[in-house]
């Protein structure tokens, strides 16, 4: 079997991370053998290989957070599983393996026979935009929710499931050429970031009330967003594109009353319980499985050549996302 | 009578303000005429000179927002008042005058003959401090809160409201000799600000859980701030004494889960009940009487002199507030 490993931390993350070979393994009694469908290279991973992520596990490490695996072998005492179907990649456990091995028990099987780019997808980017969308502010059909960053995959879901909500989207990006494929997939209102943003946006909402906003960029991207929402709204920050601190003026917060908040999922997971986490996960695998929810692929690459992929991750000017298949 | 009146906003604030002389008013049927005791002059009066404070009265202006005085003259029918009683000045009535005429149905009294300067102050800073401590953390006796421009009228409000509800205060000043002071008044704890701030406030609470941090500062105040509370808290701007916008790095947000929000007092004059606003404000005057609730004073001046006075109050490096008196 084939791991993507790094054994150090820091800048340069696709230097520290090589494909490996090891012996696969046999699934024990009770256990199943997933052999690797796809798994997605996020800004989560590049950040967790630099070392700025919020947890960091133990070196040396496997690379990966999600994706979505096959049954290719069970284990003694296991029923109810069939060679052949899909599953998803344990969350958090280094999923840059074209072999793993998991508890039957704690297989989360998903529709089989789709596209496995967007099954191995499920776990990180679509819950997120999920709860962005619900746990910070009771939004009714007819309310705007506005973000930027939002050509990224989070982007693109907070698009489409806000209109499964009957909710309208004013989705900001930073450069001209995210525009169209942004209102292709059904973002209300698109617009190019800049210091008139609140004026745009309010002209092109008829000055609608937006009491949600979602930021992915931080800098002074993060005012912006708090200059645009209504008095007394949200601003929830969940990523650091610009690499910059959240900078918004006293005023917002003062005058305004905004408050600024954040989002990382890894704190739902621990609070959540299995019937929630169940119950959100189902919905988002059946939305998947019926290409309601979808984001770009920017490329895909073998294991084997994880270290470019890593490489194309962390740059920008993407249009979607690179994953890792077998091979 | 004398005004002090300003008929441009901008840079240079004591250029923009003077006294000017015009005919004492007499109350009429069911008015009092106050005559000033004293009134302060606060950063937001500064800033409303400035034209950066978040409401602003037509121009031409008198300056100030809140003061005390004492009746000096009674309109017909008015009953239950007596020459000599003591009362606030209206907040946000342009309080930088020697006489005022208010009706005597809203007239607000407070004990006589204690410290005309105290109580002058008892309006604006003494109930922002006992919100900030009250309306947005539900805190325990014993619990710890962290503020930094703490030797401001708020900062020391702060530290002897704590100290009342048996709370414990950190302090965070920005110059070294500001720190005695405020362990006079009663202050825990009180630090100079600096990068390694979260690791000294850990070592001189016992590494507390401090669940509340008020912010008057901005810049990257804010984020020592944000680094500094345990995760879950929540930093409360009420200032911008920096000039900054508030800094605070994306993983404090997303990896532990704190909120920036905002306190103005003009948004909770606007919602509390009468009977709520004169609960508080009825407190904090029977502790300011008592002797129990004071801020260092740095100056008085006559109102004729008011271009000094507010050179002084919008200068730095001052031990106490600057305070308008009669003459």
């Amino acid at each position: 079997m084939q791991l993507a490993l790094y054994e150090t931390r820091g800048a340069e993350p696709h230097t520290r991370i090589a494909c490996v070979d090891r012996p696969t393994p046999a699934p024990g009694a009770g256990e199943v053998l997933l052999e690797l469908l796809a798994a997605p290279i996020n800004p989560s991973d590049v950040l967790t290989i630099t070392g700025q992520y919020g947890a960091l596990p133990p070196l040396p490490a496997v690379g990966g957070n999600e994706g979505v695996g096959r049954v290719a072998a069970l284990g003694e005492g296991v029923t109810g599983v069939a060679i052949g179907d899909w599953a998803l990649l344990p969350v958090g456990g280094g999923t840059w393996a074209s072999h793993i091995v998991v508890k039957a028990a704690a297989l989360m099987r998903v529709p089989a026979g789709g596209d496995p780019l967007q099954m191995a997808m499920l776990t990180v980017n679509p819950p997120t935009a999920s709860l962005l969308l619900s746990e910070f502010v009771a939004l009714n059909a007819g309310d705007w929710v506005l973000q930027n960053a939002a050509n990224s995959g989070v982007g693109e879901y907070v698009i489409q499931l806000a209109k499964a909500r009957g909710l309208h989207t004013v989705s900001v990006v930073r450069r001209a050429d995210a525009v169209a494929p942004l209102e292709a997939l059904g973002g209300d209102v698109v617009l190019v970031d800049g210091p008139d943003l609140a004026a745009r946006v309010a002209e092109a909402t008829g000055k609608a009330k937006i009491r949600l906003a979602l930021d992915a960029v931080g800098g002074t991207a993060t005012d912006r967003l708090a200059q645009t929402v209504a008095i007394g709204g949200t601003v929830v920050n969940y990523g650091a594109m610009s690499g910059e601190a959240c900078k918004v003026a006293p005023g917002s917060f003062v005058f305004r009353n905004v408050t600024l908040r954040g989002f990382w999922l890894a704190f739902w997971f621990r609070e959540a319980s299995p019937a929630q986490q169940q119950a959100l996960f189902g919905d988002l695998a059946q939305r998947i499985a019926r290409g309601e929810l979808a984001t770009r692929v920017h490329a895909t690459f073998p294991l084997s050549r994880v270290q470019e992929a890593v490489a194309l991750a962390a740059a920008g000017g993407r249009q979607g996302k690179v994953l890792l298949t077998p091979g």
